[in-house]
């Protein structure tokens, strides 16, 4: 089942994937001579909104903790995928150790760790999970909510390898996006280390990430002839922000105010009778504490204690220091009268699938990747690579190859990203 | 659904199973490292022969005419599949021209090209058919049995390009075995070919085939610890054959004698108590002509007017010269007391799906891709990526996963192969 979009302000969206449609050949063209250029991440995951009027990623995701809610049905899919990617990372790889994260206690997240292991293994790889959480101290058996359990063994460092008892792995995949910076027992190893170190929180800023976008977006829109309005959201950032010090509310307040109003202009060009709102959130970090929904730059002004509390604080103690304003992205998707945010899968440059969030209890205007935030995972019930061409353009195949092709560009933006922030020795 | 075996020989082969299960991260590792070293082919499907005592390969077709059965559960597999082949073979390819068999009133053949075009064209690519058949003159519109049509165009030689009307393809993909030698139209193009002309039936011989099978199977059977034969038919040929005038004969006769004769003692090795029986066809040359079932050197000598007519003329009339005289393989499956054959489709090197040809007038020594047969296709209901290492050996999933590791060994020698008798220009 596909959401039907809820207003009249369907004629835009339609018509921007009659035209992505229409382009399939020269998109797909273009897209594979990218791949040429760029080497893709491992996986990735992109949270997309679909406002009607326009449909652009807002968040890309390279260690990717929602595996466990992709239906059954495209596990093949996955695993040829990560076969594909395990050819071009690592192809003399038999072992991988995946190192997840540490919050063992939330079994939404071990069901994904659990997921993940299974397509390794089924691409025929020999893999177990390490774990660098200082509680894992021995092999610790986890049971998971639907049987089964998931083994994590402690992590040891032996000169410049990680290994656990009795496995020395050719690889390490990190399912751990190190929000809490980069851990001395990760630094130097000479095994390859997927994603590189670069591509976690402690380096990765989600401005870079979006500046990369804008480009890729600018070229995309060229090569079908649209506005790339209609598929980029608007940024801006701000460093040295100190939300507990109210240090650079100014700075935030006018950044703000002038995204505000280059939507407005925007809205007006295209008729859209909402009112712009912006998303105020860290810069790096992930997991959706420090968001806020703000319409007004007096929003960012004299916050009170608690509100300052939670911008300042994100995953793992990581303080806030610089922020990113992201133009919102109405969410026009509701299923079952509930608010709904399609969320896109890949490996390598493949798109596996997706789910949708799904929130009773939030606005079209707010971020459904929340704290707490207990959303229905709904499996796309079809592939992101089989548009109808005879269908209608809101027909779900093609709603689906839409999203696949705009998570794709994020997943291009992402390649171009971490090439550019890799380390001069691995850049040369 | 999958067919239960039939008989008590299901041990060693429940045994075979269980050893590919349990050295799959092996087996995928060295399949891994296979394909860096050899370029596999765009697509193929391997006819396989499921025995009880031993599971192999009996035919491998490097034009494949039966997508058309797959599940359409498997489409995008294959449309993911066909994007990794692409980029390997022509990643700036964006328009393909698929040159058809010319048989153009095999309805089934005809559902086979709409259904490959369509996962081409699911792939991102421009797909337009263009025919070399002397009867197609002009744009013809074929109707399909399950509605839409297939539209057929004359294919332009223009200097030494391909083209259709308003269309100059990057790339020209066959699906045309070239049974009836390379016409000159085909020779010396500039644009790439796929897969190239010595993969048809002109140049390509069943011996060569699977003498490079043997050795890949030699290396697989070291590999996970068994005897070759389990996965390997053994075969000889004759060159020089003319059943019309009589001639070779005695090299038949003589070739037949000695492979029962291995074949006994390997079946007394293994304590089988069916009678050995060998398949003498054709070389060179495809569709089930020219072909018997032989249990004694008697059964190709002083063969009747009707014999030696059947024998001497294979597909589109080329005449039968040289032999192969393979190692009768019994299929022990069946389904509804119909005897069952599994084919598995490969595009680039991932296995796609595939098959039961099931034949309910012929025997289990019987080849079943013969004239006229008119088998059921029945789809294989799960993947062959996947199996289940918990479950029992011969689970559905796990009988799949062998099957598709089996028939990658056949496509890793029809690689070989076509690397053994590429044109030396190319081969430097």
């Amino acid at each position: 089942m596909v959401p039907h979009l809820t207003t009249a302000l369907n004629g835009p969206l339609l018509e921007l994937e009659q035209r992505i449609l229409d382009a399939m050949p020269r998109i797909e063209y273009w897209l594979r001579t990218q791949w040429l250029e760029h080497g893709t991440p491992f996986y990735a995951s992109v949270d997309l909104r679909n406002a009607g009027f326009k449909l652009a990623p807002v968040d890309t995701n390279l260690f990717p903790g929602g595996f466990n809610n992709l239906s059954p049905d495209f596990l093949p899919l996955s695993v040829q995928a990560a076969m594909s990617a395990v050819e071009k990372v690592c192809p003399e790889a038999q072992r991988f150790m995946l190192v997840p994260e540490n919050h063992t206690r939330n079994t939404f997240y071990l069901q994904n760790v659990a997921a993940l292991t299974n397509i390794l293994r089924q691409a025929g790889l020999t893999v177990r999970i390490g774990s660098i959480s200082p509680e894992i101290t021995e092999v610790t058996r986890l049971p998971l909510p639907h049987g089964g359990e998931l083994v994590l063994e402690p992590v040891k460092r032996v000169g410049n390898r990680l290994v656990l008892d009795g496995f020395d792995p050719c690889a390490i995949l990190l399912n751990n996006d190190l929000s809490a910076g980069i851990p001395d027992i990760l630094q130097g190893l000479e095994q390859s280390l997927i994603p590189p170190l670069h591509a976690g929180w402690a380096v990765r800023r989600k401005s870079r990430h979006f500046a990369a976008y804008a480009r890729v977006a600018r070229d995309f829109a060229e090569l079908i002839g649209i506005d790339p309005w209609l598929v980029d959201p608007m940024f801006a950032s701000c460093g040295m922000i100190n939300f507990h010090e109210r240090i650079g509310e100014d700075c935030l307040a006018s950044q703000v105010s002038d995204l505000l109003s280059r939507m407005g202009a925007k809205y007006r060009e295209y008729g859209v009778e909402q009112d712009p709102f912006v998303i105020v959130k860290a810069d790096a970090g992930t997991y959706g504490m420090g968001i806020m929904t703000v319409k007004s730059p007096d929003d960012v002004r004299g916050l009170n204690r608690k509100q300052r509390n939670k911008m300042s604080v994100v995953k793992e103690g990581l303080q806030v220091q610089e922020v990113i304003i992201q133009e919102g992205v109405y969410t026009f998707e509701s299923i079952n009268e509930a608010v709904a945010e399609p969320v896109v899968y890949m490996m390598d440059h493949y798109v596996l699938g997706g789910f949708y969030r799904v929130h009773t209890g939030r606005g079209i205007d707010e971020n459904l990747n929340a704290p707490g935030m207990h959303f229905v995972p709904l499996a796309f019930d079809t592939a992101c690579s089989l548009p109808d061409c005879a269908g209608k353009p809101d027909a779900a195949p093609n709603r689906f190859y839409a999203y696949g092709v705009i998570a794709r560009l994020a997943l291009l933006a992402a390649a171009i990203e971490l090439e550019e922030t890799a380390p001069l020795e691995l850049a040369a």
